[in-house]
């Protein structure tokens, strides 16, 4: 199954589905506003995967419920990706996004800080359109999810924005996992089928293991997404080359390559990471990117990514065997290959 | 009444609230999110006067609510006001709260908006604490009055942030009343009100009457805390002193004294309107407050601040006629003086 061309069709339902609750720029006369509703619905026009909203949905349909259901939390799924969008690029310095110059390049931080709060606020805005589609209890229920993912991922970046600022170079992979956990696999992977799932009104065994099974396949996705930060083409990825040594991440490769390269090139690449990132060298940050490839650093990941899909992909033939056979499930083991073979 | 008195039990109240739903710092031994939790607390343990928590759990008492009801709406109104203070310091370019350094000059914007999201969250978070006290109905209004206030002062920020990028000037006294009726009079007065009156079960008319209520006091309000921005001791009112004209925000003042003044003196004005904050020199700033007190700018603010006061306290007295008397009730009417002969 090719998950990419399974995902285009979502794509287009949500880019409608969050079209009808965006105010648009051409309703209002006032030129702030204009500008203001452009910027909410910016991120949204350029793209990207769609792969949370499709998890939830899908997950609904897999797990017995209407996918129609799932729409209004598929949508919020990515008002929220959204708005960590912005919020994370004018944290992290980013620079491209969706292969356009960062929302706060174009607008300056405080209008995108801004925009980015709308997203958030459009985000609950539209859960609550659940209350009549699936009633009050389940809202509830999908409510504490969303209020569950935010404290994973504000905390995980927390952290890394921590480590960053720090030049912090001591970390081990326990931390790293620890970290990606919090920031992305939540978010990327558990919370949106685990919502999906409570709206179909899987049993409370199922939503248990998707956690075990979201929280696997989302360390896999960040790995991949460290990855292609470092080996894509920025046409095709989005972002700029190498964004994540000049951002000072901390990476899986970069934990490897300080474990495995000489202490000389430790303190070299050490160096590097307490730097700015308007100083740091074009040559320098290459030179990190070849001592990773050097060391094997790359494939280390690599094969990292596909051992935590793998194991993904085990908890789900294991604990839900007993799931319907569908083509919404057949989807989602499609997804575990898929994650760590994307290409954007 | 005394209404600066009244407002402090409720002070200790909301603190104890905050505090329970906070997570706390000694729970962690990881540094980097003991630093976090210390920044979501931060605003909230510098004070405050807690005015909106106040407003919403007396208005429920007002009509007939118990207050206990109103707690958890009260404690998310304070989570809000944290969240928006720390952006709005960011995307003011602002020194100075509630005394101290605003939160990123001590530790950098990336965390200090990070933080500012988690309050977000806590506000949501804390307002699915209605369900069991005030029942799944009540809650979806509650949260529905939260995503309207969210709307208004997000779209009032994004018009005053052009207006300041822009360098604008030629404000009207409608421009700047259709702002901060977005910007402040929902969140301050009209959303606090309506949340204790849906909590206690107010009638559709009275929950109306409560929108030209707030609307009216919220507009004194922010005209009063401009000229307090200007006239206000620091150590009393906590922000930097002449700050609002350092930051370029337009202000009824301002607006006032460009209707009035030279066209020689309006150049210079504009002028210094259009320089970024560090540009801004000592004595230009200290020139255009003189020129606001020689045109009688101030009084003219401080006459306009009352009249909306007097108008809100007319809209009251009107409108709710058909209240029983009580000791929230007096403080209602109490609040309407208050806003305009506060000191911080």
């Amino acid at each position: 199954m090719d998950v990419g061309e399974v995902l285009k069709p979502y794509s287009k339902l949500i880019d409608r589905e969050m079209d009808k609750r965006l105010p648009s720029p051409s309703s209002t006369k006032r030129l702030e506003l204009k500008e203001f509703y452009e910027m909410i619905a910016d991120y949204g026009k350029r793209g990207g995967k769609r792969l949370r909203p499709f998890l939830c949905i899908n997950s609904c349909e897999c797990f017995g419920g209407k996918q129609e259901l799932a729409y209004p939390s598929a949508t919020a799924l990515e008002f929220f990706q959204n708005f960590v969008l912005i919020h994370d690029d004018i944290e992290d310095g980013s620079e491209l996004r969706r292969g356009k110059p960062v929302l706060h390049l174009v607008y300056g931080i405080p209008k995108a800080i801004n925009a980015g709060d709308a997203l958030f606020y459009k985000m609950w805005e539209t859960v609550l359109d659940n209350y009549e589609l699936i009633g009050a209890e389940k809202t509830r229920l999908v409510e504490k999810e969303f209020c569950n993912l935010l404290h994973h991922t504000l905390e995980g970046q927390a952290i890394e924005l921590n480590w960053n600022e720090c030049g912090k170079c001591d970390i081990t992979e326990s931390d790293y996992f620890n970290m990606i956990e919090s920031k992305t696999a939540w978010y990327t992977v558990a919370t949106p089928c685990r919502i999906g799932a409570i709206i179909a009104g899987a049993s409370e065994k199922h939503l248990k293991a998707l956690v075990d099974y979201g929280v696997l396949l989302g360390k896999a996705f960040q790995i991949q997404d460290d990855l292609l930060n470092l080996i894509a083409e920025t046409d095709e990825y989005g972002k700029e080359a190498l964004g994540d040594i000049y951002e000072g991440k901390r990476t899986l490769m970069l934990v490897h390559l300080l474990q495995h390269c000489s202490a000389e090139e430790k303190k070299k690449v050490e160096k590097l990471f307490c730097k700015k990132r308007a100083e740091k060298k074009r040559n320098e940050v290459e030179e990190v990117f070849h001592l990773m490839k050097k060391y094997g650093s790359l494939e280390y990941a690599k094969a990292k990514a596909a051992e935590f899909a793998i194991e993904a992909g085990k908890v789900f033939d294991k604990e839900f065997v007993d799931v319907p056979g569908s083509l919404a499930k057949n989807a989602m083991v499609g997804v575990t290959k898929f994650v760590v073979t994307r290409k954007l």
